[in-house]
């Protein structure tokens, strides 16, 4: 069991409703998936946003049925989406969703894409869900209470004695690339040459259980991000923002985040523009 | 339907020839996941081989499988595999296998590995299969059969109008690195920034509906690239080998495949080392 911190207001929760939130965040992914499949019978258009990301009506689709589903069940918590306005801004119950994170690969049939749910309280995450519905995965964590996938409880070590060169996982060269540092990336793959790229939160998910060893991520917005820290610290791993940029009115987060040895190891490595 | 070149031996054999050896590779991979399936539910030991690369006694276990299964319908054909001592090397026929291609993957539990099933005739590809166990996706070909990913027809140009900046595939570092050829990668990271690595045979088989639009996988062995030229050529896709590298005994390919104008443009930045 992850040890509490007792300065930080998840602990005030007790155990019985943290694990409510984190029942109720699992069940969500019931809806997120029947919405994909839903969407996927009847075929559905894609477009670019004005910052060349994707948007597709699966997307918004998908945060509606989530918002709709949260909202009955806690009207008072706060909601923020990547497609959405956000709701109940002043709330200490702040759901964080990406409907489909990594949607770029979801419109080209990459079967890696998933949907984050996030559930932070006081500004602390407190319920983390990464959901891959064609991988069958759920990777789920509240504070406190471990981190699954499914049913199985995973650990950062898990595949440790796999042995073999550490497998770490970069972001794509074009978030690297948002903020010129192309040779951050390159002095990464110097380092770790057994680098995996998927570009979605799959990295993450792997790292939950020491499939990949450690990740470097870059540029990313908030519902990118937000499920992760808890699922990382919940499988004993170690969780680093390594930058906050401000930009145009958003934050950008950089994290490096796996298994002790090997954050700590990529930490003097990355080395990226100044904020 | 492809067209078929009757300067190729393969034209040489009817149809129905050719379908029933397409049926048999197909019907192979039941043995393959099998075998699969029985050693994960009992637990697997993993080494390193002399060149770095993984064995586990699962790989070893499902070329004998698939070896046997071979010999018994088509007993003067040869095989080839990654683990054991090729037969029959003057056959006309020969089965190439990699019974695990990404050990490293599977060792680490990361679901994009496959198992690389190729017949060739007169010294050409004949028959392609690409089977990924976890994904339930098998993709196959055989010349002038088309391609197909389980039982859907599939084509290079399926995924093309899905928009946004073209994503190609290309090996981990570690690969490139082996012929001090980390300027290439950086090169192709450049030109095309939303690059993926997965480094394993699910790279090939993104290929082949356009889920990636090209790939660059270099330094590989036969039984690596064994299937891939005929399902990339039967989904209308353009193959090249830009390398062959003679070492130590044994020949190491390098190419670049996937939609015919994205090899194009990949084709005069992935500039190699001289052979």
């Amino acid at each position: 069991m992850h040890p509490i911190d007792p300065n930080v207001m998840n602990a005030n929760l007790p155990e019985n409703e943290r694990r409510a939130y984190l029942t109720f965040a699992v069940a969500l992914t019931q809806i997120s998936r029947a919405t994909i499949a839903q969407f996927r019978a009847q075929g559905f258009k894609t477009e670019l946003k004005p910052d060349a990301s994707f948007v597709t009506e699966v997307d918004l689709a998908v945060e509606r049925a989530l918002r709709a589903a949260i909202s009955q069940r806690y009207p008072s918590h706060g909601i923020r989406g990547e497609e959405l306005a956000a709701s109940n801004d002043d709330s200490e119950f702040q759901w964080i969703l990406d409907p489909i994170d990594g949607t770029d690969n979801f419109a080209h049939g990459i079967p890696t894409f998933g949907t984050i749910i996030a559930l932070h309280y006081g500004g602390e995450p407190l319920v983390g869900v990464l959901d891959h519905p064609d991988l069958q995965r759920t990777y789920s964590a509240a504070r406190g209470l471990g981190a699954f996938c499914n049913e199985r409880k995973i650990s950062v070590v898990d595949h440790a004695d796999a042995g073999g060169a550490p497998i770490v996982a970069v972001t794509a060269p074009a978030n690297f690339m948002k903020t010129n540092d192309l040779v951050c990336l390159t002095a990464i793959q110097c380092a770790f040459p057994n680098t995996r790229t998927y570009r979605d939160c799959f990295a993450h998910s792997l790292a939950l259980d020491g499939s990949v060893r450690a990740v470097v991520d870059v540029n990313l917005n908030l519902w990118d991000i937000a499920a992760t820290r808890v699922l990382v610290e919940e499988a004993g791993g170690r969780f680093e923002t390594v930058r906050t940029l401000a930009h145009e009115g958003k934050i950008f987060y950089s994290v490096v985040f796996g298994a002790p040895d090997i954050v700590a190891q990529l930490l003097p490595i990355v080395e990226l523009s100044p904020a």
